[in-house]
């Protein structure tokens, strides 16, 4: 049964699913409903995933689904099967449609933390943790921002590109609640007065932005695009934005890749791009000191790649 | 006014600090107290510190303070006073003996998280975030624990040792909630058949363990004993009980130091020990597949260095 909400809660909207819930139940995100002891507030010991509802179609879900289980497998930590997360997330949106109608845009995140220190929440190890479906508007400055150009800076994110493969327990490759560090590299950013951030290898390599990834472009002599992404294998999130847009480029006509990007080669592109979940594509016409030409014509087409798919 | 507790319940307390309660107000740590949108569960986004209370004594209470505020100025994150934290943990050891009596030991950790996503608690800063102070009585296995040889692997933390100096965004002086990491590397090393382990960077110094700081000893042909330690200067947080055995052993007339130690030159050491607040001193017997001598004289001259503090 729902909780009662006051109608300023209406602003977000959460649904828990544990073992007695394996569909969800909603909460009031305005309310606690964590314990100081679970593992996510004790040591960002958990995982997530953020993505877009538009128009109450969910983008790139089995994408992120995938990805989640991905951070799991990494991390160790138990989850509820897709069809919990799925059913969990149509509850949610049918809270928002039936209290206050649904938002034209919604950002969700799907959070599983490895539970209560030492108290499994079940036996059941895929429900052993504490898991959340948290789904909150979309600013519509998040909305209007998008596709503008913005000014990065190149942080050191300290690890070689070799540490991923060599030093697993870095869990290099999980996208886990222990975000401080990109919190910080983003407050740096915008203190020197820059938008976001390009993390780089401390051997020169390109990894990805704290919570985006890095896409570079060319255009030839016949109008022929090119894409490039950094790979995974240095130790970054595989984007499942970027992956998107690869699909419906490569429908296009495109050619993509992804490979090495050393910080001399992105320095030389022609053109650059962050992507992300919510924030979709943003052109980047400032590198530190060094400015980029944008591409309007391409960043429109990349925007459109991600319409077409939801 | 204390909310109500099941007599299971007194495993634990909890004190949260606001601003309407700078001295503190008692919780029940077995219900939720924390909103899914804390940036603490969202992104580990916050700091802490552990400490031991022993027969009603909070060992080194001020160097845990002291360390707090090093890491709230790291990491921007503002935190209440002193006196704050010293009220709140005062009330927490009186909640237990009002209602179970005080256990011989207790662990306290301080928190601090940088409160609730885009609603600041406070428009003071020192009240802005979302603070509590969770008291635990130490489990006896952890008593009996002290003192007993461990082994140890050595994992390597994927920094070098300059990346604390070159990259501020990285927090590395900081003890995060983003222990995300310490966590695997403890993982990682149970299922090789450690116990605990120690973080070399990624060119060739040793660090810390993940919740332990690193001790190396010798002894002369006339008993003199020599103990050192790795510097902070490589990115690792400044030991509070190294620094209470450092002064209790110079006074005893032994010798101290801090500087680089090499991966080679730990190989080498005499003597070894992992210290902590509350597991105080673990001799090492062990590091990977190279065996180590004890000395249970000096490891009980140790933990007699640190009881003499309390």
């Amino acid at each position: 049964m729902a909780e009662r909400f006051d109608e300023d809660s209406l602003r977000a909207v959460g649904v828990r699913i544990d073992a007695e819930h394996p569909e969800g139940i909603i909460f009031d995100p305005h309310q606690p409903q964590l314990r100081v002891t679970d593992l996510a507030a004790v040591r960002g010991d958990g995982i997530f995933e953020t993505m877009l509802v538009k128009d109450g179609h969910v983008r790139k879900f089995p994408a992120h689904l995938e990805r989640l289980q991905r951070s799991a497998k990494i991390t160790g930590i138990g989850i509820p099967p897709a069809e919990s997360w799925q059913a969990a997330v149509a509850r949610g949106l049918d809270e928002f449609r039936t209290r206050s109608g649904l938002p034209e845009e919604l950002s969700i995140r799907l959070t599983a933390s490895r539970g209560v220190d030492g108290e499994p929440a079940s036996e059941d190890s895929s429900f052993a943790g504490t898991y959340w479906v948290l789904l909150t508007p979309v600013p519509e400055s998040v909305q209007a921002s998008r596709g503008a150009a913005i000014s990065v800076t190149l942080l050191d994110r300290g690890y070689d590109a070799a540490a991923a493969e060599r030093a697993p327990w870095l869990l290099l490759g999980a996208k886990t609640l222990s975000y401080a560090v990109n919190m910080a590299a983003l407050r740096w950013a915008k203190e020197h007065g820059h938008d976001d951030v390009i993390f780089t290898s401390s051997d020169g390599q390109v990894l990805e932005g704290p919570i985006s990834t890095v896409l570079l472009g060319s255009r030839d002599g016949n109008g022929q695009v090119h894409l490039h992404t950094p790979s995974p294998e240095v130790g970054i999130l595989p984007g499942t934005t970027q992956a998107t847009i690869y699909r419906a480029a490569e429908a296009a006509g495109w050619t993509t890749s992804a490979g090495p990007v050393t910080v001399a080669e992105l320095k030389q592109a022609q053109f650059l791009w962050l992507t992300g979940s919510v924030k979709l594509v943003s052109p980047i016409a400032q590198v530190d000191e060094l400015e980029f030409t944008t591409d309007p014509e391409i960043t429109h087409k990349l925007l459109e790649f991600l319409s077409q798919e939801g």
